[in-house]
């Protein structure tokens, strides 16, 4: 029997745009002759849909999909995710379901078990746990029907008090299938072929494995979905970051491992930021980004990967000398724009700094020159991409790196401002790997870019370590504390001066308030600022 | 027997200062010869610490606190909450636990069952539900302990599959105590109350509920903890929004039952806004306020509100006329500012705004004024009052109410800026109704300002009603949207007209990416923007 996997990026709340998506994969799969066509979970309304599953009519317009995908299953098999009602009226009011459709009816329904509420998960705020378990049977064969989190409870982290395929054991099934909405962060892929894995070789069956692709806003879908034999070996591997369809005959067991390498660490970030920008903009038809060019590494960074994802000719950089600019941060972001083919634009901001400096001069008097007068330039800045923004419908980016954020080195309303933080959860020293990876076959990014020390240039001869470490060792207290969740003593065990330490925790709880303000951040670690990491302002934890 | 309840004011994180309250607690109910003195829910971490809970280091402190206050409790019963550790490997490692400590030791625990997991609430992101159920002993008396939602699972909202109380009532107990973290609402005393009458009538028990009081950012606790005798009757009531302290005694059968009835709607609202200001600034040792002041009813009112929450002293408005600004803008303004007794400062925006339009001239060339140009006056404002922010250490208030903030009619990175957002839970209709109040002893806000039509005076001329529906219209399709999350065809059906409808609802969804950047904002109804209401920013539900 022939089944055929289709990784597809659905658009949230987009209910005709997803079910023409799936009413033409059905087609297509139908002239390829397959018996069955699997579907990531939630497809229908995508996700994660968040708090719309608190609105009847998303749900009830969600299951009318569901009834209309099952017009077009005469002869086929179909596996879809759906919210639906939870019948019984103790528990939450909804599951999260995988509908099992033929010829035109409902032949089988799986409801999540496993309900994932850590991180960038909230399902137990909608969803009621399934606590019923039965395979679906299609053609003869037996099924383990699954969904996402379901397969995801290892022994050793032992998040849950059941195993949903314990239960379908029982029934002697011949194949897993899980559909999954599982996001990407540069760790995720490993995770997620050990436990496949461990359920191929704990259960002795195939692994039938398909993932939702595509950004959702901060939260990014890397695909991934994959055919692994009873040995837990990979022997169809879909793509990452792009849509993906495949056909693939059951039995597996004839079918050769893959051996081919999953990308490293940067060019999976890379690729995760390509795809988070490009759908940013694609799923709400905007075409043209802006951004302030400083002449520095982040907004070079930023630069690259936005022309690469829309079109050099859709990135309008700006460059906006005040007073401390230093020259070469002109050149090289010249060089930098003509490297990258994209139009480059000249704003000082002289003039109107001067405005302000006169209109605030009979207040603040005397008073010496301070971060206020920092701020003022970083906010003439964004007054001015915001107006181009408004002015030509461009969606400005932007440019935090992950260890000023998490510092709050930056201008709340100043740098800080953007429709998108592109590389927000991508540390400083990180932010130097991209700039070599997009530089792997020419030189696009200037070395002088590269080379030079960090600066605000908000003042006369500033650099960034005049009020910080150096990134290599800010980065790696931050990642204890923030991806590791170390208390002080340990990470100052880790081999860091206790009084740095504290000072570097205290700056990130201090600036809560900051982020809470932060545009979303494109998610590509396994802890980024965002949706997934949910601090108190108004807290005094470490002092 | 005595009891003594203690309402608190707790700070997230602060484990010295929340366990020196504690301690002195304790210490004077010795002295008033109490038998058992009760805290609220997490009284010695703060409620609600987030994901602070997600560091070990955290829950250790926390701990560490519970044995520094059993050192305290020689000849008293003490029951106080804080997190502990799941010692089973199984599910979530933290409960939600109250402890019952005497004579050094801990004498009992309750972990909360009932883990609320919607709106502002996210427990099962942290905690395992306690599954076993057992009364505590103080004094002979058997006393069923409860956290907060474990008293929630009433029939006609079947949340929950299991009620903690059917178990515990089972050993006989013959007091219910519930400690809990139960936030404001403007409908929520109400709620509240009715919950406990229910259970103390199921069960024919006294109920002693000891709440939070006291502002946590977003999250407001406005106290209003209660002893009710097992006819449901309200015998003791304390304050809302202020610590308060009482002493009672058990059994409670001959205390007559509370005539006074609690504050009107209107009058609640601005009491929790006047603590929740007050607390976001106290708790971070801020002392000073601005904000702008336009002559509209929003500014007026939040100018009020702060300067009883800080003392007119500390609050420092400013005009910031543009070339649109009418001149009673300016008279009722300055009026405003003599009634209030504040410092009003005048910075007009000519120059900047003629500085930008001719650095941008040479751009946007015969191009004509829009929104453009609107904006860069909002946002010519925000940079000026975050200068004065930057120089004076002043906390800069944001004015937006709940109505713009719904439809998207404000600046990003203008006039929703800010630290603390006052009235963005206030629909524009409730804005008017709480400048009467604020009226109602003697003249404060102007009439003109309450009389007058809205309008942001970006451009000749304007009127909010240019491009938005009357303010009780408006208002009415917002609460069904937001609060009853009605779908478009049952709003219509509630007397809207379609078109009118669905023009509304797509303006509360396409804005979400502006509601993403405000600031944290004041909770008062069930269903505010922020921390309770999360929702995709790039989706297309209802188009």
């Amino acid at each position: 029997m022939k089944i055929a996997l289709a990784q597809l990026n659905f658009h949230i709340g987009n209910f005709e745009s997803n079910s023409r998506k799936i009413i033409q994969t059905i087609q297509r799969a139908k002239e390829d002759g397959a018996t069955l066509v699997v579907f990531p979970e939630l497809a229908v309304c995508g996700y994660p849909p968040l708090d719309f599953l608190e609105f009847r009519d998303f749900i009830r317009k969600s299951l009318s999909c569901i009834s209309s995908i099952a017009e077009y299953t005469q002869g086929i098999g179909v596996i879809a995710g759906s919210p639906s009602f939870n019948p019984v009226l103790k528990g939450k009011n909804l599951f999260n379901t995988a509908f099992f459709i033929r010829d035109g009816k409902t032949a089988g329904v799986c409801h999540k078990a496993l309900l994932p509420n850590y991180d960038v998960f909230d399902e137990y705020r909608y969803f009621e746990p399934g606590r019923s378990f039965k395979c679906i049977e299609c053609n003869g064969i037996k099924i383990a029907l699954t969904i996402c989190e379901d397969l995801w409870n290892e022994e050793d982290d032992p998040l849950y008090q059941f195993c949903p395929m314990d239960e379908l054991i029982k029934e002697h099934p011949q194949l897993i299938i899980n559909i999954a909405a599982s996001p990407f962060d540069y760790q995720h892929a490993e995770k997620r072929k050990s436990i496949l894995k461990r359920n191929a070789l704990k259960y002795r069956l195939p692994v039938l494995y398909v993932n939702h692709v595509g950004g959702q806003t901060e939260m990014l879908f890397d695909g991934g979905s994959l055919v692994m034999n009873e040995k837990g070996e990979v022997v169809h591997q879909m793509k990452y970051f792009s849509e993906d369809y495949c056909l693939i005959d059951f039995p597996v067991k004839n079918k050769k491992p893959v051996t081919k390498k999953d990308p490293q660490k940067i060019e999976r970030i890379h690729d995760a930021l390509i795809m988070g920008i490009r759908d940013y903009f694609g799923k709400q038809d905007f075409k043209q980004a802006t951004l302030g060019l400083s002449g520095g590494i982040d907004s070079a960074v930023v630069l690259a990967l936005a022309s690469e994802a829309l079109g050099s000719e859709n990135v309008f950089p700006v460059m906006m000398p005040s007073p401390y600019s230093s020259d070469h941060s002109i050149s090289d972001s010249e060089e930098l724009s003509i490297n990258l083919r994209t139009k480059c634009m000249a704003l000082p901001i002289h003039q109107p700094f001067q405005s302000y400096l006169d209109l605030l001069k009979p207040v603040f008097k005397d008073l010496p020159f301070d971060v206020t007068e920092e701020n003022i330039q970083a906010r003439i800045r964004s007054t001015l991409l915001m107006a181009l923004s408004n002015k030509y419908g461009y969606i400005l980016l932007n440019t935090s790196n992950k260890s000023e954020l998490a510092v709050g080195y930056g201008t709340l309303y100043g740098d800080m401002c953007g429709g998108l933080s592109v590389i927000g959860d991508v540390y400083k020293t990180e932010v130097y790997e991209l700039a070599h990876y997009i530089n792997r076959n020419q030189k696009i990014i200037p070395e002088n870019i590269i080379t030079k020390p960090p600066s605000a240039e908000l003042r006369p001869g500033q650099k960034d370590t005049d009020s910080l470490p150096p990134y290599e060792t800010l980065d790696a207290i931050l990642r204890l504390y923030i991806e590791m969740q170390y208390g002080p003593v340990r990470i100052a065990e880790a081999g860091f001066e206790e009084a740095l330490v504290m000072k570097v925790l205290r700056m990130v709880n201090r600036n809560e308030h900051k982020r809470f303000q932060a545009p979303p951040i494109l998610r590509v670690s396994p802890k980024a600022f965002g949706l997934g990491r949910r601090m108190p302002i108004v807290g005094r934890y470490l002092g």
